[in-house]
């Protein structure tokens, strides 16, 4: 059975047992969107927390199923904190999900999602094209944080790029293609209203995180999360009378996504 | 007459006194919840504003009618301006709330908790019991931040515990109770939905910071700041379709809560 | 032609050329707003992006439109990167737009906001009344972020103000009032709702910062950006229940918000 056709069942089955489980997340993550992140966990069924000083990531590390690492407002001390949360995950065998924002953009940002990838495991990468492309040796020049957004570019050097980083790969954008080199799946579920939002990459990376709590394969957890946030995001654009109206009813959305209603609306394809 | 029968009253009157005065109440608190906690103490009459720099905490305190400390992202520096704040407070007399957010789940957490309650006169510590419980010798160790929410678990030592660290402890949870180490109250407003958005918990430390301002009595201050924020969630829950718009509700709500209605719906027995 | 009959159809073209061009606007901000002033950028039509770190404010000021900088939770570190990146915009003639917040309130704010403009060129200060008064010599002491909302009080002082300080003022209120120094402008948009929000005006002061971009005019800028966003918060009144959904709504107006509706909504008066 291929993994696409299994991965409708997939979505279903990781939602349940994110609900039953609660998994504890730890994120450190990004100033602007650690609220939102948190509530979009949180409506998940997974249990956020936030924690990034030297002086505990070690500890809270251990207590949590996942870790999310995103650089969006990136400090050396911050990307110390990573670095040592990350390291301890990887000794744990914890699931790291990286969000290398704005790499690409700026070479402080490029030089720390390329860091974090060398000193630690991670098991998905989630970005948009641009930023997964700069992690490469023919790294792209970026013009801010969401500025690539044509998946199609990033196809192509996108399953050679995760073979040669050893991790998964999640590029967002119209279509998610999620990779680990030797497979490719393509999601279509979202909306166009998620791109009028701030931190809804931030959150697709969150919501991967949780379905790595509890999903041992990297690129299942990748294409069933973003899968679920997609779906949310289509059902709050019904009712949604712009942005301020569409991230509200994303988080009901989300809170309210049954699972076997994420497994009917999941749309999955080949890579 | 007891505390019990005068604190419906007592919530009416603690309400007004702050839509009159519009107390300022300094908040170092963490990172997720701070926009949504400015919003709540907005919405409920006070002037919230948030300072950290250790340059200006303590002139920023002396403005203030309280100091709100929370350790959810705590780092070395925020802790030592908690304290620099914490210390003034204490020479002015401004009351101070302490919400030790994680407490028990590192060593970071409660050791930053501890540490405060020693270096400054604490009037109210408002916390789940996992939290509250691991400010005592006897600490529980903690499985993160919302742990354990029985309060019952709580209530037999918190009064030993009230006592021991002279202060007022404010344990929340499915039922909340305040506890001085002589009287003992319990709130039962409140709503489940609450515990499916990020920094209720922390919203109803900076309501308890708000009511000190305008009331004397810690045990008062907190049990019907409690009642106000838990009326105005159940307020919300009527017309929620989930914890987006339940947040955006509680807003809403604690705004249009008139004190008349706050008196009549705050749900108080004795402890 | 004065500059206030050009004033409505500058708003239009201005609103315009934002959606168009998606200008990178630059925020050095408070974190108390990151979440909701990204959102409002993103309503408007601009492209926000939040960096504060000493080793790539240069960087990323180089591909920015214009420079916001917010000293509202401001640190020592914070300062020396707001003035590096300032330094940097200046060099690069990129407009920057400066919000004083708290500027009277303590001594370190004062300090640092008078720093910037010292060391920058800053080309719009955005403040309530209390606080641009701080900025002159005359500076009178403030009692809080909020504190003084009387436009009339700073008129006589504000227009020479400008002259000294070699930019352009906007004192916001219950009138909003822009002055280089040689002409005076007031918008009567806005509703009373938008004060019982926080970030309403560090908001506001982005909103600048995505004119400053499409603009070169800094009065005009000012005072168009001030007129639209007092529109939106004028359209998400009318459905409002109170400052939670007025929130909400005023994400969903800004991005709605027609240029043609903006120009014919907009209220300018000479000064």
């Amino acid at each position: 059975m291929s993994p696409v056709t299994q991965l409708p069942g997939k979505t279903a089955e990781n939602l349940r047992k994110i609900r039953a489980g609660k998994p504890l997340v730890h994120n450190i993550t990004n100033l602007v969107v650690m609220n939102f992140t948190a509530n979009v966990l949180l409506a998940t069924g997974a249990s956020p927390v936030m924690a990034h000083a030297a002086g505990e990531v070690e500890e809270m590390v251990g207590l949590a199923g996942s870790l999310v690492l995103n650089i969006g407002t990136l400090t050396d001390h911050w990307v110390e904190a990573m670095v040592l949360a990350g390291r301890r995950a990887t000794a744990l065998g914890r699931p790291i999900v990286l969000d290398p924002v704005g790499a690409g953009a700026t070479a402080m940002r490029t030089a720390a999602a390329r860091r974090i990838l060398a000193e630690t495991r991670v098991s998905v990468v989630r970005g948009n094209a641009s930023e997964v492309l700069s992690l490469g040796d023919a790294g792209e020049a970026g013009r801010g944080v969401d500025a690539v957004h044509t998946v199609d570019a990033a196809v192509a050097v996108a399953g050679r790029l995760a073979t040669s980083l050893h991790t998964t790969l999640a590029v967002t954008g119209e279509v998610d293609l999620v990779t680990d080199g030797r497979r490719m799946v393509r999601i279509t579920n979202g909306h166009p209203l998620m791109t009028a939002v701030t931190g809804t990459g931030c959150s697709a990376t969150a919501v991967i995180g949780a379905f790595l709590a509890v999903d041992p394969d990297p690129l299942s957890a990748a294409a069933t999360g973003l899968a679920c946030f997609g779906i949310a995001g289509e059902m709050a654009a019904e009712t949604a009378a712009g942005p301020g109206s569409f991230m509200i009813s994303l988080l009901d959305a989300l809170f309210n996504l049954r699972p076997e209603e994420a497994a009917e609306r999941s749309r999955f394809s080949a890579g």
